[in-house]
């Protein structure tokens, strides 16, 4: 059997810390890792599946000799190391927006579009954490019905903005709870103008405003469902708006997600049926018993949790749903494991002959 | 100049508290105050406008004498005791859900049919309060570009399940930041069968459910809003739908609203400027300088904050937005003491010959 050398790129962080623990679990065989990070974190000892291993610092020859990368390192990092990787002749798969929009870079949920792996050319990249879990839970419901419109609300924990940004929330917490002033430090967005408490607060931006007033969260559900989904940044087939609010949650997205499918007959009891053995979906839907997704209860779950199934009664075809999935796992490092799993058993860790370098 | 004696009803509890305040700075002319309580609370001690009054146990004979009635303690109270009021001659103001739905009582928010106070026939109901903020910021926009479809989604405080909910929520919190298992022991609703923690969690429960999967809050969140717009709860000329969510916040419920108006030339800017001006409407709408309403900023203000005002490009017509309001005054105390000051206005605190007796 094959086994592979998987380098770890930012090891250190939320996500990082994650992706070690997914890798462990995986059916990838792993003949040796190697865990990157910025030159502060090198020589720190973390460990996989018991074993000691050292952080060494991301640097282009870091990559020499390694087959798989799982970046979760920024964007920045991504852009620049990446391309050194695959020329070393390593399989990118990256959980940055980097590359996202790249023609040349598959934007992959493997429940929905594993295919788009085939025609990967050395960088494969992992979808916004809010964008996954939709993308697991309307695929089944669009390749049965078809799908015209979708409108989402997002309620995204602090986690999703990393470790330092959760932890100055509970910080924030903590404060509040002593009956001392909060002020923020670090939300909506570390490197933005102005910050603001998010405990106890409901902050609707994630990411930057783009001019027309959207978050780059915001266009980024919108164009990525539709690269997913169509395989077309644009496609016009499929119209997609979305409202992206932070809330004060440790792990754990919340979506309120509005769709129209094509067919005007379908029931919630239809949705339900079909959502029951979808693949990644755990489907708890049964109001009367007070079963619904919860953030605290998805952490540290790989699949995806949908209930709250309704028609719209004055739209046929209409429907309204609540979907909660861990960010950090299928929104994150899961879903990049879970690429790399299909990566290998497709056989498709190599670089072809025209790598996209960026 | 007339001057009424007003009766608070459920004066101990965190709507009655503001009740108060709202009171002693509101035009009503008040001769005298009559705070009301369970047997629990009688004899306890408040203030009115720096003197003290005795609490005194609801009973029918306590309305003896009193002009208005300002209700506030749960609705089987107001379903016992305003009918006892308004024999004895008092108009009664309820912030409970008892009456809402009886065509014989108006459901008022006065920024958009005042009008309704004119036909009461002793009592007249305040609206839920995630209906009432949603009203305010959308009632200048229906009457100026017209309106068909409403989906909104609400990520609504601790408070609205009263002040030892919020208590609860604020005590799971500490258990939480003190690395402890946290127990669900009041919500999502307290007479249900199932408790889970708010703190750092989402709770897409607010009231029982109804056969059909929406929450009972979501019932009324569509029935009210066209009660109150069209005077008839099932108007089919203006399609509603809702998402109702609880979420770890003290003060203050946000919403976001996606709403289809008749005319598809309006632009966002449009909406901007009707609603610079528009009555108990605050604008916070610049994101490139991260202005938005958040609840936090919300807290304490009688006025409904709307921003992130943005055009759904593929739907000509239909915009998201997003309202926050502090729940416990526009949402609840305010809007029942702004209803009261526009029946003493109108000169319509007098219970009519045919009086509405529950």
């Amino acid at each position: 059997m094959k086994e592979y050398t998987v380098a770890i790129l930012g090891a250190t962080g939320a996500v990082g810390t994650r992706l070690i623990e997914q890798l462990e679990q995986s059916t990838i065989p792993v003949k040796k890792v190697k865990f990157l990070a910025s030159k502060r974190s090198a020589g720190k000892e973390l460990t996989f599946k018991g074993k000691p291993v050292i952080v060494e610092e991301a640097t282009p020859e870091a990559f020499t000799g390694v087959d798989l990368v799982l970046a979760s390192a920024g964007g920045g990092v991504s852009k620049k190391l990446l391309p050194e990787a695959v020329k070393r002749g390593a399989v990118c798969v990256d959980n940055t927006s980097a590359f996202r929009m790249e023609p040349e870079v598959p934007l992959v949920v493997p429940e929905v579009n594993e295919k788009a792996l085939f025609s990967h050319r050395g960088i494969v990249s992992n979808p916004n954490c809010s964008t996954i879990q939709m993308m697991v839970a309307l695929e089944p419901i669009r390749q049965k019905y078809g799908l015209d419109q979708i409108i989402v609300s997002t309620y995204q924990a602090a986690s999703g903005a990393g470790q330092s940004a959760l932890e100055q929330m509970l910080a924030e917490a903590q404060v509040y709870l002593n009956n001392e002033p909060m002020e923020g430090k670090v939300f909506p967005v570390k490197g933005d103008k102005k910050h603001y408490p998010l405990a106890f607060n409901l902050l609707p931006q994630i990411d930057v405003f783009e001019e027309d007033g959207y978050s780059h969260e915001e266009w980024k559900m919108i164009h990525e469902t539709k690269k997913i989904m169509l395989d077309d940044m644009d496609a016009p087939e499929l119209k997609v708006t979305a409202t992206c609010v932070r809330v004060p949650v440790v792990i754990g997205h919340g979506e309120s997600v509005y769709f129209t499918t094509k067919d005007q007959t379908v029931t919630p009891t239809d949705i339900k049926e079909l959502l029951k053995d979808a693949p990644g979906v755990t489907l708890q839907d049964d109001p009367k018993n007070q079963v619904y997704p919860q953030p605290l209860m998805a952490e540290g779950k790989r699949d995806t949790f949908v209930g709250r199934i309704r028609a719209d009664k004055e739209n046929p075809g209409s429907f309204n749903m609540w979907v909660v999935s861990d960010n950090l796992l299928k929104g994150a490092a899961w879903n990049t494991v879970q690429i790399a799993e299909r990566l290998v058993e497709n056989d498709l860790v190599r670089v072809p002959e025209d790598p996209y370098l960026g």
